[in-house]
């Protein structure tokens, strides 16, 4: 496995913070939970919370900074949700019109900052396993698809589900069922095993990395 | 025991609906999950949902309603939240001006529901599984205490955290822990084991129900 030097969550955001880790975070601090971020202006965050109280698999939340402020005080208190992630998508309109590796000036008095779990908490639980995760092995991003699975609507937030994929041996499906239950509040248990064209995915790329 | 009659949960609300039980629900619709209801204008539905998000121990919400709408369509399709609870409580600025059994005049174009499980729900299962229920057994209301343990505050919502009691024979208590672990979204295990004062309780009645 190809993981990186062990570093704390600390570690990790200040190495990031000053732009020396300009990629997706599986594999860093391992041990510790990771989070997806959504921002969005206050005049969203209600209808956008109970869409995630509606859709906790997809969008299990782990932290919500009170309006104006970019830190996630009981998650990781001294973070900075401005400038601690690799890269930031910035979409208009929902349109998405820019990525960059800090919103410093986008963060207004309005903003609030969502912290989603993310599924690379659970890789180093699958390694520890006896589990191979084929995107930690080569180097690269999990591989991401759109599913034909509806979330539930909360006010103006609505679509598919959206899933990683990560190819288990059969003779290792149950225990990465069994490792990833434990980890609900990271997406937990696989909402799907098998034929991917079951839930709307009809192009896997195994070869994904290259 | 002393359990209701039988009946499905829509019964049960249509027994409320109409006036003919006008009291706690503990022991009706055994089986069925069971809520506490709060209602707010929508002004102040984000940072309740936030302050539920933060205490999902004493705030498991089970369903949100749209604004203006009464009917928690995820949980309980059909029901109207303006009339299936047996008493409302209405405050205003904090402080408790009424008591009522409907509140249809209330409920504006503004106003959100919150169904947030209740406890009530796994006294059935304890029931099952030969541990005494001591309000049920002695037909009130299950007692509540105020304890010392704050609540994790969001934005106007703080408080202390607030539990019911339920006196459990020592040799039952290991059981009652597993039962009620098992229902983690009306509020699961005991966030308390033993000597009331350690959490700040001080006049404990064990003769409530007179």
């Amino acid at each position: 496995m190809t993981f990186a030097a062990p570093m704390s969550s600390k570690e990790a955001r200040q190495m990031i913070r000053n732009n020396e880790w300009v990629k997706p975070t599986a594999g860093v601090a391992n041990g510790y939970t990771q989070a997806n971020l959504v921002v969005l202006p206050k005049e969203l965050a209600f209808e956008f919370l109970l869409f995630c109280q509606r859709n906790p698999k997809p969008c299990p939340v782990l932290d919500v900074t009170e309006p104006g402020s970019w830190e996630p005080s009981m998650v990781a208190p001294g973070a900075d949700l401005r400038v601690d992630l690799p890269k930031y998508r910035v979409y208009r309109n929902g349109e998405l019109t820019e990525e960059r590796t800090d919103i410093i000036d986008l963060w207004d008095k309005d903003m609030v900052g969502f912290l989603l779990g993310c599924s690379f908490t659970f890789e180093h639980a699958l390694v520890n396993n006896g589990i191979p995760v084929r995107h930690i092995q080569e180097n690269c991003n999990v591989p991401i698809y759109k599913t034909n699975i509806p979330c539930v609507k909360a006010g103006r937030f609505e679509g598919p589900m959206v899933v990683s994929m990560r190819p288990i041996p059969h003779k290792d499906v149950v225990r990465a069922v069994q490792v990833t239950s434990r980890f609900p509040s990271v997406h937990g248990a696989p909402i799907h095993i098998g034929d991917p064209k079951l839930i709307g995915i009809h192009d896997i790329y195994l070869n994904y990395c290259r």
